[in-house]
């Protein structure tokens, strides 16, 4: 068999997520389809992450084996999986020939998401579906001073999904940066893997010293609590990207 | 009657574009509805610009007038309109109470138009409706050397629709500017007033530049010619934004 890491764009509100599921619309599902479709072959992906409906991608990344005797370059395998996709919101924004000991998920060494906030009084038009709406004024400098207590390495149950699987709930956060446009906020926050639901358990938390319900070093006891009910609600699905992940 | 001056948000897709037309779905139209649903009263809009469908807006200007006798302040007519306008993907962002010389269209000094180009080889997922996608890479040096001759008074016969209005041909644009993100090119346009498709025919224009088809010098000709069918074709609507427009 011969692997191809593939780097994919897609739209999250159109999917039921990343992993085939019941329903057959999951991203996953979607790109398997459109290989089968090309080239008869009932593959599997291996994705860097799984990303739950309504969340976006600009660079999730999977491999995929596809057989030997399958005489396709890169560049054509791409325009076939991406001709096949067609009209679904999902590209295929580039497919490269790895070796068999690169893995989608357990090769990667930082992955990075942003989470996006349209901060003001009035409802969103052009970034409906793409962004969490929050109306009144979030103190950003509060956000920011509770965020400096999530970096580094640290036991995150508190930010950790019920349904989690992860063995361990110690995670790494290199960085948590702010950025601001007008009134939209971009928390970029980048860690070599996530636990379940973590980044938006974690931006859902920020709101609430954004909203001023809680004063920035109250931040480390909810770290210390380890425990999911310490911290805040999970911010909404489509305000996160999942912007790239980084190999060796 | 009381004049107010709105500053509007949509998502030209979903519509047929500003102005009400023999379909019922304009913006126009639809915020004149929410208006009459609140209070009864058949308001007529003035916009800035009147943009084509599926040309969007993050900062289009309308002016409406309402009885004297209607007692609400900007605020709640703000939320009121929006209310009504709900679940259309348009948003009314500002609400200010202006004096009867004010005119969204005839006091506007200057309006600025953002237009975006994805230029990479696999298709758009994420701004699918949003950026017009251009496979083959663009020499933008060549784009921004061509675009130096649009700057300044001219007459812009050659990038003038049949079916603009205007009196006269000539506009002064006060820049072209080229920004880049990844493979999102956006072009940045400001003048006090546009001919009708005038952005789309200049970036339609200016992308055969960026294909290498004709050398900037070219430019100077085609707005010489003084003629529609000397300049490229008319960018798609898609990727054209109405960012704001300045008074005085």
């Amino acid at each position: 068999m011969k692997r191809y890491k593939l780097i994919i764009e897609y739209e999250g509100t159109k999917f039921c997520g990343w992993q085939t599921q019941v329903q057959n619309n999951s991203v996953q599902q979607k790109i398997e389809e459109a290989i089968y479709k090309f080239c008869g072959h009932k593959a599997l992906l291996f994705a860097a992450g799984r990303t739950d409906s309504g969340v976006h991608a600009w660079g999730q990344v999977a491999h995929v084996d596809l057989p030997e005797n399958l005489t396709i370059n890169e560049g054509n395998l791409l325009n076939a999986v991406n001709f096949y996709l067609k009209p679904d919101a999902i590209s295929i924004v580039e497919c490269v020939k790895v070796d068999e000991f690169f893995h989608a998920r357990f090769s990667a060494i930082k992955r990075y998401y942003q989470y996006k906030i349209l901060n003001r009084h009035s409802p969103c038009a052009l970034l409906k579906d793409r962004i969490w709406h929050i109306r009144k004024k979030l103190n950003i400098a509060k956000m920011i001073e509770a965020s400096k207590h999530l970096i580094g390495k640290h036991d995150f149950s508190s930010f950790r999904a019920a349904e989690c699987q992860a063995r361990s709930p110690i995670r790494t956060i290199d960085y948590i940066d702010f950025k601001f446009d007008n009134n939209i906020v971009t928390v970029e926050i980048a860690a070599k893997s996530f636990l379940h639901h973590m980044v938006r358990n974690m931006v859902g938390t920020l709101v609430l010293f954004g909203q001023e319900k809680l004063e920035p070093a109250k931040m480390l006891t909810i770290i210390n609590e380890k425990n999911r009910s310490a911290a805040g609600p999970t911010a909404p699905a489509c305000g996160l990207y999942f912007m790239k992940v980084e190999y060796d």
